[in-house]
């Protein structure tokens, strides 16, 4: 059945590869499953077409056949149950590899979605440079932790897995900030997934969307 | 293989089951499975044998013989997994209810923490009270999209699941910001919640932890 996804037809990132859809397209390049890729205006995002397969009005989506689905870690399980290499056989190691899925877009994530929207979003106000720091301190808290665990291990769990498309995409969106470079191990990790064939490929083909839009 | 999950021995919330061990307690009541709870002080969380268990340091964890899990939507998968009653057999409703448990830790409960972090950590900053309304009006834009998702159906998608447990957990945090009073339909919702017997028991259990407490 083939699959189609949604992404931004207007990329905010300059095709830097840091809007979610980079998650479902990298675990697809992984698997080596083909993808149609349908662009969606933020207007769009937000009407009754695009809320049905989405109520929260975000991209990606996921399609395939009668099944609509949203939430990349939920995409990325699915991708995973219906292909090998993106989790592990054993069932414990498998449920591990499950938990740091989780582990990527709710404690790690949160801080750094936080960072975010205070440069996007408060820039401007009185408070942004005060609150600063102590928005750094709780996504250090977060490196420290992660850091910590990964020691000079490769991977997050034994072998390459969905959770470290999941993470290595998370901790992306921190390149702007500064913060990763007090962290080498971490940024090693995020240069094992980067070097992946499957990342770049994926990479390619959502900047691609952003210079095609470019040239218009 | 007996069941060991952890929780805060010094309960923050005066046993008001808005601490995450609750999530995995309802659930593991809704399939009939008895479980230990060894009671963790906020101390011993920072400590190496937790972090052995969950790197960043928070409760609940999961343990089953070898297997030891952190992140609620993590366990709760697991649990569902092996005991009927918790997601669809459907695959394709199964990975829709997967797809809501990632909505709730996520895309849901991110405003939701930080409107928490806010009462508890910045009450007494200068822009408290000028960031809160915007605050509001992120968690109430989910809020919004939830309830236009729900309607009047009794539960996220089809038959009680998991992410019922996960959402209606997410949602409760909200009781005393006073943003449910203007969703009847999300009310009602975590009402169906709060009478499962499964609900009642696994909260008078984490509410029995508060009282022996006191009682100290």
């Amino acid at each position: 059945m083939s699959i189609t996804i949604t992404a931004f037809e207007a990329s905010t990132d300059r095709g830097q590869g840091l809007a979610r859809d980079m998650r479902v397209r990298w675990a697809l390049e992984e698997v080596g499953q083909p993808y149609e890729v349908r662009l969606v205006s933020f207007e769009a995002m937000k009407q009754p077409a695009h809320l049905a397969l989405n109520p929260f009005g975000q991209i990606p989506t996921y399609e395939e056949g009668d099944l609509a689905l949203f939430e990349t870690g939920s995409i990325l399980l699915h991708i995973a149950e219906r292909h090998p290499g993106l989790l592990p056989t054993d069932p414990n190691d498998r449920a591990r590899a499950i938990t740091w899925m989780f582990a990527a877009v709710s404690t790690v994530e949160q801080p750094i979605v936080e960072l975010s929207f205070s440069y996007i979003l408060e820039r401007d106000k009185p408070w942004f440079e005060e609150r600063l720091p102590g928005q750094k301190d709780r996504v250090r808290t977060r490196l420290d932790q992660l850091s910590a665990h990964l020691g000079d291990a490769d991977w997050l769990d034994g072998a390459f897995s969905a959770a470290d498309i999941m993470m290595v995409h998370v901790l992306r969106r921190l390149g702007s900030s500064g913060l990763l470079a007090d962290y080498p191990t971490l940024g090693a990790y995020i240069a094992r997934g980067e070097t992946r064939p499957a990342y770049q490929r994926a990479f390619a083909a959502q900047l691609a969307v952003f210079e095609t839009a470019s040239r218009v």
